[in-house]
């Protein structure tokens, strides 16, 4: 039996159980040369995906309603008539969100086990950990003894980028939701310190007291009020990264902030979005760097991992809640 | 007898004569080795002063109430124990607002009266051609074929941005406060399309109808809900060049505007602010380009010149009614 989730509609705001649909199918799979069976291992979660499931015009092409979600997945070779892929090898690549599947192999990479945790394909080894790489030095070009401030520090880029910046040599303070995350992102991830936006009154004084040189570079995953407090505190000539803005996300209205212009003109400060993709061509140096990082123990990741192919939109509705420590994975 | 044009107070929101004081001294200005004797001839007003007469943190240090404005001067040289000027020289420089004044001659430099206007050297071939110039260059990195939209377009800077995107084989849209000037825009400096602010109902759709490709660069020098709307025009990899914020340099609360983060991490698009100052390294070229394109009759500059020392303070205050058309200037 292979189960498959579609998108049965569009969100509207924050996504719900009912915007998902399941579908079972008993239809044993049969392959044709070049094809392969592949059986879903693990599925990686993610903010974007959100933009996805709505027809606004954004930088890759909506869902569709009625068919299945898709996105990175790690899966294993159950039977091949592809050359370049054989039975029991362990492949990531962009896959429906079903139980198993056929594929031709297109854009279907192997993994190796052995090197390190199949859920870190997905995450440190995968898009998170080049998002991470590829956004701060790219875009947030730091300098040592610069002040890095990252927001959604606990997520599973977050945690990354402040790591990154540490091994770079700057002052890295997190902007996290909860108390627990704020102390994992000082003892875990060697950030410099941590304000807990959640408990935090003046979040503009609180970052003023955390970066007494004022901001360098800001990697923003989340773009809403945080963001307008960390503006209040930029420096001349800094750099903000926009990684993401889950804070509006789910807004149905068009989200107003403070103006960020005479901010930028005053400071002479940029600011600049991106998708991973933007940086296809340094990817083979950031795994490089990534990997001998871990190798090193510079670099340590987190996960949560839930089980079960069926709570897939669950573990994506609760990314908006923040349930997540680091990278969000199901486990199917 | 010397007249000088103190700042008697911080202006709230919009300047207004009473935060100016003007001061006369009937004492004969005498020099020392070294000094000279300036006569003011031309003053130039800008946006860009309202900044420094607020003590908000800023890219300058703010004007001193009860001192001298300064802004950028064309004088005469009366007298010279200065090696470096001699009498009857015309020169350029940071000079305060005071019909004769003593200088050092540091930062001071000579222009050349056959080459073009007077004037011209606050505009064109100065602070306004090299704002134009770099900050479209530099940041918008314009490439032919692509569209342009300019705010302010009229104004000093504006209308040399556009003209050297034609020049480059850009589409130019540009956006200005009354029908005059849209069809200056379109007559006197070659804009493909203009649109008025003031009688336009719906600008989001007003500037996707000038811009059915998508706006690539805008350069912005207004700042406020204008350029809201240009937002929601850009295109993947658009770059935004924030020149100036006057909408909202008034504003006695912080301004809000609609978030221009998700937009930016959506379609991969970046903002940068800059002062003039950033590019220095960049001013000999930017001269010399100019300067050709000026004797070739590619490029040309309007500028509103009032008369009368004492009425720079009015002249700055109209700036913020749009009542300049190009570059505004007093003829002291």
């Amino acid at each position: 039996m292979t189960q498959t989730i579609l998108l049965k509609k569009r969100p509207e705001g924050k996504p719900t159980r009912s915007d998902f649909e399941f579908v079972k199918e008993d239809k044993e799979l049969t392959i044709n040369h070049n094809e392969m069976i592949l059986k879903t291992l693990y599925v990686s979660v993610d903010p974007y995906l959100r933009g996805r499931m709505s027809d606004a015009k954004s930088y890759v092409e909506p869902f569709e309603v009625g068919k299945p979600i898709h996105s990175l997945v790690i899966a294993k070779v159950l039977d091949s008539k592809n050359d370049k892929f054989t039975e029991g090898d362990y492949v990531r690549g962009m896959l429906n969100w079903k139980t198993k599947q056929v594929s031709k192999g297109e854009g279907i990479t192997k993994v190796d086990p052995s090197k390190a945790d199949l859920s870190a394909y997905l995450g440190i080894l995968g898009m998170t950990g080049l998002t991470a790489y590829c956004g701060l030095t790219e875009i947030g070009k730091p300098k040592k003894g610069e002040t890095l401030v990252v927001s959604g520090a606990a997520g599973a880029v977050g945690s990354v980028v402040g790591q990154i910046g540490k091994i770079l040599g700057l002052t890295v303070i997190g902007i996290a939701g909860t108390d627990e995350k704020v102390e994992m992102l000082k003892s875990k991830f060697g950030f410099d310190a941590g304000i807990n936006y959640n408990t935090t009154e003046n979040m503009k004084e609180a970052i003023a007291e955390a970066a007494p040189n004022g901001v360098d570079v800001y990697f923003d995953n989340v773009g809403g009020p945080i963001s307008d407090a960390v503006l209040f505190n930029i420096n001349k000539f800094s750099r903000t990264v926009n990684c993401g803005a889950i804070a509006v996300y789910n807004n149905t209205e068009q989200p107003k902030s403070v103006s960020v212009r005479p901010f930028l003109v005053k400071n002479s400060a940029s600011m600049q979005g991106f998708i991973v993709s933007n940086f296809e061509n340094k990817f083979p140096e950031a795994i490089k760097q990534l990997s001998t990082w871990l190798a090193e123990d510079k670099l340590t990741y987190s996960e949560t991992i839930v089980e079960g192919f069926e709570n897939i939109p669950q573990a994506f509705i609760d990314l908006f809640d923040g349930k997540n420590k680091g990278k969000m994975v199901v486990k199917a």
